[in-house]
């Protein structure tokens, strides 16, 4: 995710505002969270950088503390004076605005300044957030702290959404090292057989109409959910959960990484130059006549076919669709099946009343979750991230707000493509229905999945 | 383009298809025109490829005959022989259905066959299409000769696209030495300099309902343009005119090239690598003053500021959205300027009843012509083709036709953009409404230019 | 061969010149020479340009004409006036005291001029560079026109060495469509068979002391040739032959392509990154079990397993080398093969009297020719340059001469490796015993062969 | 330095082998040397990887104990258990024999195994080879342990060589922050400022006849180092010391970095290509009117003009050799400067006595000393490595030895160019006369300086 940062409400103010007070306990609470991801991993662990998109963990601890400094303390702090002037630069993501700063891809050469003074940097960042929650000083232009608190609001937001990439990110470090490299010390269990004929795919009718996309409600989004604004959406079907490994094994069997009639040019471009034949994390076991392994936030093991599958990208996505479409699948014809587009998902998940199912996920595990069968709309939520065919694109009437924060709001609505949902890394509390998540197609190291849909 | 081949009417068959003679005639004169087209240059000239994204001018005339070949020949004439059983392989752009092909970016390296054999080859397809459409022979399942039509058609409309990219291509080429590179004999005249207070940017108020897009009417279109649905459209205004020269030239002295605040992400690493600090054939004149020079088909000469811009990506185009939107420019504040949709363009398009317009177009030069002043919409077609933000995606419904024609109907509906109406270099009769050109964000060698939209 | 340019002899002054009128014959003798060899080519083989290694053949026709008008004309012509301004930067090379330079990548987009307008500044030229001969100006410094003569010798010498790299660039070129890519008219006649147990590699004893390396003789040589000094040649022995086809080709199938160990690792690193598994024009025959095929300017046709393999790497020839010396080779152990040095093949020349061995060869077709059985040192020229392990470095005491010719006389002298001998394709008389021609070790598109050496 | 390894006194037999006991004590106190140059790095300073020819400080405390167990614990210790099976994979270098490697590039994403446990590593091969010294056990082939001894002593000089790359490889990881940078916690001390007129370049003239090259006395030497054989040497003069950065920064400041004249053609790409336009390590200061800084081991601080400039190219030494004996220089004219070959630096070292010398150097800093005044060669050893214009090959008779240990000794000679003497990096008792220290031409991250050298 290629983070976008400004919360419409600033222009909008329709929603009250958290109190301090509120916020002091989120920010202590989501703080103190992003440690405990780091926890199980070593010094050394955290300070790895496995490829240019991705960042060491060690990284992710420091801009996120770093966010605080330069966007909060250095406006509201008085008599402001940085933790370590070089921080503003060698922390800094993308922010032109902020001035200078040091290479992506050179993030893990950065052995100094060490883990242990990163966590300097963020105990005295708390220490000094909090003491000017407690007493904020005299603004006379925002004698509310709006300000302030929509500052913290995103900071908080900012943080969780790097919470989910420090685990995807360093799932993709010790993924070059496989047979060492679990992330957590339990197991994932095995989920239970699905009876034979159980847990056909199924599809829900819904469409045909001007829905009202965008976020609408209470609470936080960022700027590019909104404006909320109407769309017709043609009747089509939703298929009621994601594509299984069991699935897309026989997908991989039948040769679909074979066959370049099923594939998007660009994508078949990427298959032949990078050799790809299965998902990113899935191995085959010498030892076991070639059996599918996955390697996962829990260790290398067996793959579990009722899972969802996952860490694929748009490219994948797309060519199961066409091959289920084709008709060469084993069992039901589904018809011409096509990824979602993300209104139609949206669209979904407003009839799915969504927002309520969330709140029952479980977040037992880092894996997606198996589908437990019904005919409702499932795994909208907290397994994987869904592929749509939309391209990520500012909603009419989207416009970006002044200042160093909103200066580039929309610089990456182009070649991106936009995820729905949320995965089992997204920290709780981080979804909704109108949220935004987006990548290039061809990114794989997310929890990205396959969510089907047809036209009818 | 990437052609997109074809046609929904194969499925729907709700239009009458033209008769075989008068397809015949049709033939004769498209023909005719690629070899016109040809006729100003060497067979070195003709031989020669600029980069991989083009074609030589010798390959564009081949392929096109290799599709009359592949698909009707081989198809209809009873006794078929092929010309040469190396062409199947020497001329197929990118039908794995039809086999294998030769590599793209060595298409420059195909001396042999050299030009002579293959205006042989196109005479010999065009005796036997011809002689096929005289007495085409009795297929028990098409009495009517509907198949051969819409082949026929297609192959037409196919050969009109590659006459504009052999126009795009040889430009390209002979850019690389610009002091020997006229492709027309005649020079370009200077437009007639505006009267100050002349040509403002106008715009007009559009959109606020449900409005049908895709194609719908007679005749002929790409499976691309269907089917016709609805979209509903936020109201907005949609610029009157293209940006000119002038006006591009003073984003370009106002430093446009060169902030990262008005660029979108990718664009500015473009940018930055290829060192972009104007359009692709602008040139400084080291003789006079480092004033601007423009190269086209007409030769090399001093910028014209009432033409259009040209040549630019849509990152160009963007970012000079952007700069306009910024407030930073002189004159008039036009508000949040944006690119518009395609949804808008077409709506626009509808509302201009430009397929009238069109009808009077001109194609005296192979370079924009000057907006004519006025309050009505202007340069929709014949122009610039003009980039919108829509990516290119499948319409709601769209599948693609059975067979080696139709095997990659929407292979490259990824990562790239749509363009709307046409240019100077698109063959007269060949520009719709529906029509849906597209090409990747950073491609600069299209006649592009920059339509501005704004919401309301 | 990146061309060394300057003549020893500007300096030393020991040889006495030839005549002008005697050069005068010369150059009429060797400009004809580079018009008869492309004449078996159209326009468009004349201009493609196959990788950036290799030039058009216009370009080779126009760069060799710009040498005498630049270098020549330039100075000697009293009233010079360039034949096109433009040409001063089209047609340079890499001499950057001449001033900018056109890209070499880029030489095969220089459609303009045309191929007659080429041969029409040739003829202008050769016209102009008469009547000097014939009436050369008085030049007070230069009374005997030293100056003049040595420069038009030069600029022959360069003019032959780039009529072999037209033949090898030309046939790289053809090798894309190697089905309709003859060069020469005529086809290759097979070898005749050698009767079994005949032709075994035989060696010949050499060195052992102080040895006299370099030009020392009477006639032209480059600079790169001189100062002749003395080297210890510690002894070893010399292969009387090339390998040959046959041979290579037992190292292909005992899987010399595939086994690291006898390979220099960066040689390994291009077998793995570009696929290599045989010599350059080699090709299976799909029709004959795979059968080899050889390309060669007389076309596609088996491959003569008599003549000598050509068209290979420093690498291969190394590997080779290894191979035969790890005694895993069927037939006679040969001890401790290897590459001989550049000095080692001096010396054997020397020994062999090789020069006029040379006056015999005979330059039947643009191939190497079948090994004569016999007890001399044979193949040395007139059939493959010959790999040695010597990387191209200046000869103690090698010092450049002044001005733009001599400028960059060393600038090649770094990651380049020496070949020996002469070729096939080498113009008549352009061999001799301390001629130094070098390429970067994994060149193979030169008719570069394999010359074995052993220490004693 | 990419380590040549197998010992010619395998085959040679000339010299005594240290006995056991000599070697066990030799064996601590090497294996102790690496640790102690480990301490001051923390363990995220031990794990990055900041090039791909550059190795993390964990990988080489890994790498060498793997060789230590590899080679002689699998052969030597009864009873042989690997400390970790996947260990032989992931600190094998680049012996095919030995089976696969993971890949190079990739070593800084190894977090797992940790540091502490690279410890344990270290520790338990060290009690093993220590238990195994005391009682090594009975082979009949080789009673005296001649084997075990000189696979020791070879893995000893292996240590020793990594201990100079470690050094190299943490400078260049540390000056991607050179703020924070350090290694050594002392600071550099500036040299005295030489008094005018004091330490011009001095020639002693050498040479004039065969001279015999490679090891020849007692004692360890590596296999390239082998045979000893004879070369005739012109006459030549050696500089007394080496190029100093005050008279490189003169080079600098007279646009040295600018003047493709004076460069090497590839060199010239390197420059270009690269921005190159000072050595590896030097800053300008944006505070003191962009006066020198160096980065050293020591930190950052100002260029200290008397000491030796390192961390050059081949390029850059012999384009500042190419810029003195242009004569464009201020100061005495030197004449035709250029570097020397390697045979006439070990006919130098020879005439120097220099194995003596070295005894004497001092290892004070980790930094290349100011020359002392004098009329005698100094600056052989311990200060840095000298570029010399030999390509790195194999001496005249060179062969490989049996067995995976020996199975690519010659496979780095291509393309690699030979330094002489040693550095301020290099282990104390690891240098000598013959000793070949080789890396591609463009590599700058040694401590490489520039001796050099003029024909008489």
């Amino acid at each position: 995710m290629q983070r976008p940062i400004l919360p419409q409400r600033m222009r909008t103010e329709t929603t009250p505002l958290p109190s301090l007070r509120a916020l002091a306990a989120q920010f202590a609470h989501i703080r103190r969270r992003s440690l405990a991801l780091a926890a199980p991993l070593s010094e050394e662990d955290c300070g790895a950088q496995s490829m240019a998109d991705a960042s060491p963990v060690k990284w992710h601890l420091a801009h996120t503390t770093w966010f605080f400094e330069t966007f909060i303390l250095e406006t509201y702090e008085s008599g402001f004076r940085p933790f370590d002037p070089a921080f503003r630069i060698l922390f800094n993501s993308y922010y032109n605005g902020v001035g200078a700063r040091h290479p992506r891809p050179e993030r893990g050469l950065l052995t100094r300044p060490g883990l242990p003074t990163i966590m300097a940097y963020r105990a005295a960042v708390d220490e000094r957030i909090g003491a000017l929650l407690e007493a904020p000083s005299d603004h006379g232009a925002d004698p509310t702290h709006a300000g302030l608190a929509r500052l913290l609001q995103l900071g908080l937001q900012h943080e969780q959404q790097h919470q989910e990439l420090l685990l995807t990110d360093v799932k993709h470090l010790l993924s070059f090292n496989p047979a060492m490299g679990a992330y957590a010390a339990s197991a994932l269990p095995a989920s239970p057989q699905a009876p034979a004929g159980h847990g056909a795919l199924g599809w829900q009718r819904l469409g045909g109409g001007v829905h009202e996309i965008g976020h609408g409600g209470d609470g936080f989004c960022f700027d590019n959910e909104m404006p909320r604004h109407r769309q017709f959406i043609e009747p089509f079907e939703f298929a009621r959960r994601l594509v299984s490994n069991r699935e897309f094994a026989a997908f991989i069997e039948a040769g679909g990484y074979r066959d370049p009639a099923l594939w998007l040019a660009e994508g078949w471009d990427l298959v032949c130059r990078q050799q790809w034949s299965h998902p990113l994390y899935w191995r085959r076991d010498p030892e076991r006549d070639g059996k599918w392994l996955e390697f996962t936030l829990h260790g290398l093991g067996p793959l579990d076919p009722e899972r969802p599958v996952t860490h694929v990208s748009l490219f994948e996505a797309d060519a199961y669709a066409q091959w289920l479409a084709s008709g060469h699948a084993a069992g039901a014809d589904h018809g011409a099946t096509r990824l979602p587009t993300e209104a139609e998902w949206e669209c979904a998940a407003d009839a799915a009343n969504a927002a309520k199912i969330t709140e029952l996920a479980q977040y037992g595990h880092l894996h997606p979750h198996a589908a437990a069968d019904g005919d409702q709309i499932s795994q909208l939520f907290a397994d994987c991230w869904q592929w749509t065919s939309s391209s990520y694109a500012p909603y009419p009437g989207f416009s970006a707000a002044a200042g160093a924060i909103g200066e580039y709001n929309g610089k990456f609505m182009i070649n991106q493509y936009v995820l729905r949902g949320s995965s089992c890394a997204t920290p709780p509390g981080h979804s909704r229905n109108s949220y935004r998540n987006f990548f290039p197609a061809g990114a794989r190291w997310q929890f990205s999945g396959i969510r089907l849909a047809r036209s009818v």
